[in-house]
């Protein structure tokens, strides 16, 4: 497999307009509420999906015009990999959110929790299933510029 | 945007050759190990990743060549929406799995949980960073599938 073309399901309808409303770095909160549009020809795609709670939703980062290997991302001031950050600037722009999900109307999907743009392509919607025990979980380089912001 | 190419960055190296030696269904446990083989032209986005202890690998359903949008899994006997299930055949074929990262070696990381084909295209890896509290965490179909094998 060379490439992979991909087509959006649907569309976020977000209170965020640009970059800079977004809340970012460590400790950002991301309680917002948006709207999930599906296009209607994906509609019966969401067919039971009433019951979680939670969704993960992959989308386009479509403002990425390219990508940086190692860059400093906005909650430190040390450089780090791409695939160790969740920048942007990705060498397949596609971010991953999870968000509660409020109500189903139709085709449309209102939760909290985005950290989208208006407008935002969506590349497809999975349930949000399983956890990992807070005590295996380890948070490297983030975990680090905490405790250095903490102490400063 | 009408359309996105997405380009591998990599490769998994995984005991699984067909999909029916994959775990599946109610309580499956994704136990094995693995390796994702970083294309060397994109390994210095590896920087810092030691640090943390699970990763989000997004990859691709290679092998499944059209959607559908209602299907029955392989853990129920009833029909839901592929947005609402882990189905292989989504409009866009992506797939996200959490393992837990062992080892980096060079380009390569060795990792447990792995679900996925050998030789299947990865298109990111992301650190995993947060939980949703257990309390919170609805399972929707799925929670009423385990009830209902459990009562029979």
């Amino acid at each position: 497999m060379d490439s992979l073309t991909m087509h959006p399901i649907g569309f976020i309808h977000s209170p965020f307009s640009q970059t800079g409303q977004v809340p970012r770095g460590l400790g950002a909160k991301h309680e917002e509420e948006g709207v999930l549009e599906v296009l209607p020809e994906f509609a019966a795609g969401l067919q039971d999906i009433e019951g979680f709670s939670h969704l993960y939703v992959l989308w386009v980062f479509h403002r990425s015009e390219s990508h940086e290997l190692v860059g400093t991302p906005p909650c430190d001031t040390r450089p780090h990999g791409v695939f160790a950050s969740r920048s942007p600037r990705r060498p397949n722009p596609i971010a991953l959110t999870v968000v509660r999900l409020l109500a189903r109307e139709g085709n449309c999907l209102r939760v909290r929790g985005v950290d989208m743009l208006d407008g935002t392509p969506i590349l497809d919607i999975k349930p949000y299933l399983s956890n990992v025990p807070e005590e295996e979980l380890k948070r490297g380089w983030l975990a680090e510029a905490e405790a250095r912001r903490e102490r400063s």
